[in-house]
C-alpha cells in the first residue's frame, strides 16, 4: 500500500508543511521507500517532481520541502511497490492531457486481475494497475464528452461510475485533479480536513513541528488537505466513507456520494 | 529566440557539464530569462524539471546542476518569450504520451500565422506555436501508424514531411525524443558533436570550466550533444544544414537529409 496527499484551495497555497510530515512516511516513520512524486498545478501548467529514492533521502524531495511552490491543486504519492518494478515509469503521480488540460492522478491500493481493454487514446507507459486505471478514467471521460470538458456534476457522474467499476477489482483509493477540481475516491482509507477562518495552529503527527496558520492566511482562504492518514494530531480530520467519491473545488467538498 | 540543448547516448550519461554552460545563457551570458526546462528519460519513464525563473536564479536549475541524473536522452530549453506569456504551461519541453511511450519536445523559433487544425488526439494546453507544432507532429505519427511505433526510417519519413510543412510558417529548430531516438531539425541554427573514443577534454564557452572526459568514460561510450550554439570552444561542432532533420540513436547521427 502507498500513501496519498492532496490539496485543493481557493488561493495559491504552498504545501511545504504537509509535505514535510508526509515525506517522513517515505522511509522514516513508515515503510514507503519505493519512490515518491508530487505534481503541482500552476495556472493551466503543471510540474511534477519525482524520484525512485526514498523521500527521506531524495535531494528532489529536499528541494520541494524548501522551495515554496504556490498552487491551487497538488497531488503527492509515496510508494511501497506491490505491482510493477521500482522505476520512474511506475512512479506516481501520472500526468496526461485531455481537452487541452493536464490531468494528474495517484492511487493507493491493489487492483487484482484488472485487465485494461485496448483504449483509443490513452495507453499506459509503465506496468502498474494504477496507470491502467487512470487511462480508463480518462478514456471514459473523453468517450462520454468528446467535445470538451463538461460541468462538474457531469464530470463527477462519469468518474463515479467508472471508479465503481474499477473498484470491483480491489482497493481503489485515488486522487485526480484537472487543475480546477480535485476528486478523491476512498475504498479503504482516505481522510480530509478543510482549513478556513478562524485558523489555528497545527502539529504534525510524523515530526515535532507546528505551524500557526493565522500568520500565513487571510479570512477568505479555504484549503482542503486530503491524506491516506491524518497528517496532524490536534485537528479533526473527516474520514471519507468507503466507496465514496468526493469532488473538491475552491477548498471545499462540493459533491460527495457513495456508489454502493 | 530560445536556446536548445539535447543529448542522445549509448550509455546512461549525466548532462551536468553541458547544462552548467547552457544554463548560463538563461540570464548570465545571454538574454533568455523567461523560464527554462529540462526533461530526462530514465528507462521508459520521463521526468522534467522546469521553472519560470531565469535559469541562473532558479533553485530547480541548481538542483539539476548538482544532482547527476543519468539518461540516454535529454532535452533542455531556455526561453526568451515571443509568443505566449511567461507561465508554466508555455514552458518547454512539452511531454505527451503516444503508443505507450512518452515523447518530449522543445522548439526554438517563431511560426507566423500557424493555425492548428482541430486534432483528434492531441490538444495544446498553453498558447505557444511550439506546443501546437508538437501536437501536429504527434497526430501525424498516430494517424499514419495507428497500430504502434514503426521502424526508425518510417518514423523519420513522417516527421520530416510534417516538419517541412510546419517550417513553411517560419523558423522551426526543434528537438524531439521518444526515449530511444532523438530527432533534431534545423531551420536556422543547430549544431552537434559526437564524443567517442579517444576522449579528450572540453572547455565551456559560457563559463571557465573544463572536464576531462577520459576520467568518466569507457572505450565504447558514444554521446551526441546537440545545441543551438556550440557549448565548448575547443571541440569541433557540426552545424546541421538548414531544413534538415537528423535522427540520432545510441549517440550517433543515423539518418540525415534535407527536405528542400
Amino acid at each position: 500500500m502507498c500513501q496519498l496527499l492532496g490539496m485543493n484551495c481557493n488561493v495559491p497555497t504552498d504545501i511545504c508543511f504537509s509535505f514535510e510530515g508526509f515525506s517522513q512516511r517515505g522511509g522514516a516513520t513508515d515503510e514507503h521507500r519505493d519512490g515518491w512524486g508530487i505534481a503541482f498545478f500552476e495556472g493551466k501548467g503543471c510540474r511534477s517532481f519525482m524520484d525512485i529514492l526514498p523521500a527521506v533521502h531524495s535531494p528532489v524531495a529536499r528541494l520541494v520541502q524548501e522551495y515554496p511552490i504556490k498552487s491551487f491543486n497538488v497531488i503527492a504519492h509515496i510508494r511501497k511497490a506491490t505491482v510493477g518494478r521500482v522505476c520512474l515509469e511506475n512512479t506516481h503521480p501520472f500526468v496526461r492531457e485531455l481537452w487541452g488540460r493536464y490531468w494528474i492522478f495517484a492511487h493507493n491500493g491493489d487492483l487484482k486481475n484488472f485487465k485494461l481493454p485496448s483504449l483509443a487514446d490513452f495507453c499506459p507507459v509503465g506496468e502498474t494497475d494504477s496507470e491502467k486505471a487512470f487511462c480508463l478514467l480518462l478514456q471514459q471521460l473523453k468517450d462520454r464528452y468528446p467535445a470538451g470538458m463538461p460541468t462538474l456534476p457531469a464530470l463527477y457522474q462519469t468518474l463515479r461510475t467508472t471508479a465503481a467499476e474499477i473498484a470491483t477489482y480491489g482497493n481503489f483509493n485515488f486522487l485526480l485533479s484537472n487543475g480546477k477540481h480535485l476528486f478523491a475516491h476512498a475504498s479503504t482509507q482516505l481522510s480530509y480536513i478543510v482549513r478556513r477562518h478562524p485558523f489555528g495552529h497545527a502539529h504534525l503527527v510524523d515530526k515535532d513541528m507546528t505551524v500557526d496558520f493565522r500568520e500565513v492566511t487571510t479570512e477568505r482562504d479555504q484549503v482542503a488537505v486530503i491524506a491516506t492518514a491524518p497528517l496532524t494530531d490536534n485537528e479533526f480530520w473527516t474520514p471519507i466513507p468507503s466507496e465514496t467519491l468526493v469532488a473538491f473545488q475552491d477548498g471545499l467538498p462540493l459533491i460527495s456520494s457513495s456508489h454502493t
